[in-house]
C-alpha cells in the first residue's frame, strides 16, 4: 500500500465493493451495476419512466417537484456528452439542481494527483447525488465503498450513480436500452434480438445481455453477431443461456437478420485486429446501410447507443436510414432522459407518485 | 458524398435550408439569421426586452414563471463568454434550466468526429432550446435543417437560436445593438450613424447594417468608416441603399465625428494587411482615444461589441473612455440579457405577457 | 500606462482600493480580504450558517426562497474544484442560479487577451455576484475597483466574493475554517491551536491566524509548527500578538501535539526548499500519520484544507486517518458550504432570517 499519492488508481476496497441489490426499493442506493436489478426492479423504474414520460408531454410543473432542493454534482473524469447532458436535463426538468466544476474535472485539482476517494468524499459533502464517469474499472465501486463512509460522519447521505466505468460497466446506459426495447415491443416475450459488432470489448452489449437474463421474459432468442475474435464473453453467455434465453452466435448479421426483432448496433474498432487485412475481411458486414436495413422485418426495431460514426456508412447513408421509422436511436436517447429522471427520483425519494 | 467522416463540415443541406421569416409570430422557430427580421418584429422584440429590463429592475419575481420547466442547452464549439453567459443568464431570470457539457464541447466526443447533424439532434432530444455557436459558417443552417427532422419524430420540438456561426453571422449581437441604439435614441428617425473598423469580415456589422435597412427608418444616414481594403461588401451596401438609406464611406472618422449620433467601434486585426506598413499608414486612424471622442456631438453614443483591445488605446485610455457618458458598451451589454430574455420567452412561449 | 494589452496584468487600481469594512452589515459589499471582519461580523456569519445548516438537514424548503431570482457568475481563471463546487452548491441551496462559461475560461477570449477589469464588468452586467478566483495577488481588489465602476451606471448592482486570488488572500476558507473551530470548540477562549506546514506561503494560515487575532478571544494559544525557513511571517506573528493571542514557534508538532486542542495540517512542497537534502531533513516531521496523531488528545480535531497528498503518508494511513473522530476534515468542508450560504445571503439580502 505504499504506492505513490497522485495517481488515479482504484483503491483495493473497490474489488471488496458489493453493491446492494435494489430488491424493490432504491432509496439512497448507489447504482454501479445491472447486477443490482431484478424483473421487478426493472418494472417499477419503466413504470416510472413511461410516466414522467407522458407528464412531461403534457408539460405537467408537478415534475419539478419531485426532486426540488436536491443536487446533484456531474463529476465527469472523460468526457460522455450525451450521458453528462442526459443526467443533466433529467435533474433539471425534475426540478433539482446540478453543479459541475467550471473548468471541467480535466484541469482540476481533482484530475492532478488527488484519490477519487478524497474527490468523492468532498463532492459528497456538497450534493446529494453524484454522477461520475471515469476511465478506470471499478471506480464506481471505490466512490460508493468511500460514500458510504463518508455518509457514516455527514448528516446528509449522498448517491452514486455510475455513468460508466472506463470499459466496465455503464449502466445506466443498459437500463434505457432494456427500457426502449420494452417499450417499442410492450413485452420481450418470444423477442429475437441481435447485438451487433464489438462484442468483447463493448460494456453496453454485456449489460444488456445482462439485463435480458435477469428480466426472465419467455422465448427471446438472442442472435450474438461478431467477428470471431470479438465474440461476446463465454461467462456471459453462460449467464444469459442459465436464465432460459436462446443464445445462438455467427458473424453474419444477413443469415439472421429477417428473422430480427430488434437489431442493437454497435461499431467495431479497427484497433481491435492484429492487422489490417484481417479487419478488411469482415469490415463491410459490420456497416450498417439503407439495403441491409431493407432486409430487415417491417416492424423491427434499429438501435444503436451513439455516437456513431462509420459503422452506418457516409452521411447520405445516415440520412437515409434515419428517415426509416425502423431507426429509433434518438427515440432511445430521448428515453434515456427519462429512464434517469425515473432513477434520480427513486434514489433520492424512494417513492415516485 | 463519401467525405471521410469524423470532420466537423457541414452537410449540403445547410445551404439549402432557409429559416422562415418571424412575420409577428416567433413561436417554436429557430432564430438563425436577421433575414428573418422586418420591423414588425423588431418592435415586438423589443417592446418585450424593455418591459423584461423594467421587471427586473423592480425585481418581479412573475418573471421566473415565464420559462420554468423549460430546458436550454448551451452548445459552443468555440469559446464566447459573452454570448454564452448572456444567454445562461437571460434563460435562469426567466426561471429556465440550462445545461451544458461539462468538461465543455472541445474535449467532448461530440467535437472529435461526430457530425454536427447528431450532436444536434442528441442534444434536442434533451433540451427545448439549443443555443449554437460554431467555427463553421452554415452551421446554424444545418441545426436547423436537422432539428426540423427530428421535431417530426420526437413529441418535444426544440428549437434552435444561433450564437455566431463563425464569420457568417452572429443574428443577436445585431438585435441587441439595434435594440441599444433604439433605447438610447428612441428613434432611428434622422440618425447618422458610424461603424467603424474592419467592415469587410466583421459579421456584427453587416448584420448591424441590414437590420438598420429592414427597419425602413426615415432619413437615415449610415457612415461606413473603413481603410479601402477593409469596406464593407457591396452587395450589403446596395441592399442598405435599397432600403432608403443614404449611405457614405470614408476612411477618415474624423471627417464626420462631429455629426454623429452613434459610433459603432470594432477592431482591425493587423493580419487583414498585406504587411505591416500598409497596416501602419491607417492604424492610428482606428484607434478610438478620449481626444477623438471629445470631438463627437454631446449626446453621441459610443457602441462597442466587446471584447477590446488596442482599438481603445491603452488601459489609462480605457479609463478615461470609460467615465465618459457616451461610452454605452457596458449598457450594451447589459441590453444584450434583456434581447436574449425577449426572444427566450418568445421562441418558448410564442407570447410575452 | 502604456502596458502591452492583452496580458492578465492588474491595474494599479487594485493597490489603491480598499475594500469596506462590514461593521455588521454585509449588504452589497465585496468581501475579499479577512481585514474587513470584526468579531461581531465573524458572529452574525457563524450564527446564520448554523442555522442553514440546521435547516438544510430538516429540509426545510423555506431556504430557497432567500436568493431565488437572485444569479451567481463562477468565474474560475484556475481549478479550484472544491470552493467552485462549493459556492455553486450554497447558490443553488438558496434557490439562486448559477452561471460559468461553458468551455471554462481558461479557453475563453476573457483569458486571451482581455484586461480583468473588463470580464469582471462584462460579467456585473449578468450576474448579482461573482465569485472569482484568479491566480494574481491583487485580482479581486481590481475586480471590487471596477464593479464599483460598473454600479454608478447600470441598475443592478454587482457584488465580488474572492474564491482565492494566487498566492495572497482566500477569504472564505479562512471563514470556513473559523466557523469549524468555533463549532467544534463552542468557543475560542482557553484553545491551543496548532498550524502545521509551510506558514510561510500558505496563505490560508495566514488568512485564518489573522481571523484568530481579530476574534479577540481570551487566552488563545497559538503553535506555529514550521521548518525555519518556511515559518510565519513576522507582521502576522506581530499582529496575532498584539490582539493577546501567546505566540510559541517550533519545528516539531511532537514537542507540543499532547496539548493541543486544533491541528491545522497543510502541504509542504519540496520546491520551497534549496536542495534536496534539506527537504530530506524535515520532511518526516511534516508528515500526519496515525502513530502521531495517537500522541492528540482524545478531543483534538484534526483539521485539512484539502486536497491532501503526501502530507497524510499514504493511502493506508488516510484510511486509518479518517477513521479517527478527531478528523473532521470532511466536516470542515461541508461547514464550507453553510458558510459560503450565510456569506451569499447576507452580501445579497443584506438580512439573514
Amino acid at each position: 500500500m505504499s504506492e505513490p499519492a497522485g495517481e488515479l488508481s482504484i483503491s483495493q476496497h473497490a474489488f471488496a465493493y458489493q453493491p446492494p441489490p435494489i430488491d424493490g426499493d432504491f432509496f439512497g442506493k448507489h447504482i454501479i451495476s445491472v447486477d443490482q436489478f431484478q424483473r421487478r426492479d426493472l418494472d417499477i423504474l419503466f413504470q416510472a419512466a413511461t410516466s414522467i414520460r407522458k407528464r412531461i408531454r403534457t408539460q405537467d410543473r408537478g415534475l419539478t417537484e419531485l426532486c426540488a432542493g436536491k443536487v446533484m454534482a456531474s463529476l465527469f473524469f472523460e468526457a460522455s456528452t450525451r450521458t453528462d447532458m442526459s443526467f443533466q436535463a433529467a435533474m433539471r426538468r425534475l426540478g433539482g439542481d446540478v453543479i459541475a466544476v467550471s473548468n471541467g474535472v480535466r484541469f482540476s485539482s481533482m484530475y492532478k494527483g488527488e484519490n477519487l476517494s478524497d474527490t468523492i468524499r468532498a463532492t459528497g459533502c456538497y450534493a446529494d447525488v453524484i454522477v461520475l464517469r471515469h476511465p478506470e474499472i471499478g471506480s464506481s465501486y471505490e466512490a460508493g465503498y468511500y460514500l458510504d463512509l463518508l455518509n457514516q460522519r455527514i448528516d446528509n447521505p449522498t448517491v452514486a450513480i455510475s455513468g460508466g466505468d472506463g470499459i466496465g460497466e455503464h449502466p445506466t446506459q443498459a437500463l434505457l436500452d432494456m427500457f426502449t426495447i420494452f417499450d417499442q415491443k410492450k413485452s420481450l416475450d418470444g423477442l429475437t434480438i441481435a447485438l451487433v459488432g464489438d462484442l468483447k470489448h463493448g460494456r453496453t452489449v454485456h449489460s444488456l445481455a445482462k439485463l435480458l437474463a435477469y428480466y426472465d421474459a419467455d422465448d427471446v432468442r438472442l442472435c450474438l453477431v461478431a467477428p470471431q475474435s470479438l465474440a461476446m464473453p463465454a461467462d456471459i453467455c453462460k449467464l444469459v443461456a442459465e436464465h432460459g434465453i436462446h443464445v445462438q452466435q455467427t458473424d453474419d448479421l444477413r443469415e439472421i437478420i429477417a428473422q430480427t426483432d430488434v437489431i442493437y448496433w454497435t461499431r467495431i474498432q479497427e484497433e481491435r485486429f492484429a492487422d489490417e487485412s484481417a479487419y478488411s475481411r469482415i469490415k463491410d458486414r459490420f456497416i450498417m446501410t439503407p439495403s441491409l436495413l431493407a432486409q430487415a422485418p417491417a416492424d423491427a426495431i434499429l438501435m444503436h447507443p451513439l455516437p456513431r460514426k462509420h459503422e452506418m456508412g457516409t452521411r447520405a447513408d445516415h440520412d437515409v436510414l434515419d428517415a426509416d421509422r425502423r431507426s429509433i436511436y434518438f427515440e432511445q436517447m430521448e428515453n434515456g432522459m427519462f429512464v434517469r429522471m425515473a432513477l434520480l427520483v427513486k434514489v433520492l425519494r424512494g417513492v415516485y407518485v
